[in-house]
């Protein structure tokens, strides 16, 4: 499968990138508004992967030349750039799976916060996005950047997927099962997006008040 | 210690009573609005505990009585009666450590979704309606009562706790960590309790779209 990454200079485009690229022979575009910087990304990504000795299929392009050329196209961009990046890339979105792990949150001295917008969830707000047709799925909301892009770190972590497209909901689920220490596991249509999303900034609070607990991810069993 | 379980013939009352019996010293005592329904209930608990092979020391009686009794009182009430029975034992509760396990929830044909009130969560409404000193402590959200109530069955899962004042938060991290089967982990004052709050739908939403994961309940690693 082609895989684009939009915004995939940024962690958790970064993190996603080399754990299909480490564990999966899916070719990975990475995309950027700065075809260079995606260009710099990849080569970047390529390195670390070679240091740690793995083979790797990693491009760099701009944000439309990526989509253009994948059939899924995970979006790793800002929650606050999710409507403009959709909108700007939308005919080429058209004929793919649309896959969202945004968040919107906020945060003050005692934590962070979910901050959903209007349409319910940053999930919702892609499909809303989107052409019609186009099916959204929300995945790898919860899983941490840094975690992600350390290589030699053990996940045994769970990410949760939502959508209303039962066939590409399918196809997200079998693409996280890929990823070593990954289970993706069902939790409804992309109604029940805002608990799943909410998941983050719980995450991120647990790291700090809990020493032991760095860059936390979840399992439920 | 002496605990008080307001609501105490509920599910989820009926799930920590039973394993703070099981699993603990400690004294219980259940409260009802109706007397009489908390003295079937604990005589109900204490026969599964024996049948289960455990001795017991659970007593019933008025949720007034109970909580006049007691160091600590954990309200087992549905979230629509939180305030009105925090309002009715406001002074029984003054002198002691408060612990709520309350989540607003409603559900669709999609789903349950958290639905917290305006004060941002049950647990912070529940911190605006006791006195003024008197500490409240957000715990065990995210347990399946069912599971709590199963005796032989296995936990290993994580309660989170929320809380403004930390001596009262480390004797509910201390209490919920002497279940087995039970880590207690810290994630913040109260400011934080929505993100917590808000796991409960998705674990039943998770149990709901994965056949495997009935009364399911949550791990950070």
């Amino acid at each position: 499968m082609e895989l684009a990454i939009v915004g995939g200079t940024g962690d958790i485009g970064e993190g996603l990138a080399l754990r299909f690229a480490k564990d999966t022979s899916h070719s990975i575009t990475l995309g950027s508004r700065d075809t260079q910087r995606a260009q710099d990304a990849a080569s970047d990504y390529r390195t670390k992967l070679r240091t740690g000795g793995f083979e790797s299929n990693i491009d760099g392009t701009s944000n439309n030349s990526a989509v253009s050329t994948s059939d899924l196209s995970i979006l790793c961009v800002p929650p606050y750039h999710i409507r403009e990046t959709v909108d700007s890339l939308r005919d080429a979105l058209a004929e793919q799976i649309v896959v969202t792990p945004a968040v919107g949150m906020n945060g003050d001295e005692d934590g962070l916060h979910y901050r959903p917008p209007p349409t319910g969830s940053i999930t919702e707000l892609v499909a809303d996005c989107v052409s019609t047709d186009t099916p959204v799925i929300g995945a790898f909301h919860n899983l941490a950047a840094a975690r992600l892009a350390q290589l030699d770190a053990a996940l045994d972590v769970d990410t949760l997927v939502v959508g209303d497209d039962q066939a590409a909901k399918a196809v997200v689920m079998e693409l996280a099962s890929e990823l070593t220490g990954v289970r993706a596991l069902d939790a409804g249509p992309l109604a029940n997006s805002a608990e799943v999303e909410s998941v983050t900034p719980l995450l991120i609070n647990i790291a700090r008040y809990n020493s032991d607990l760095h860059n936390v991810g979840v399992k439920f069993h």
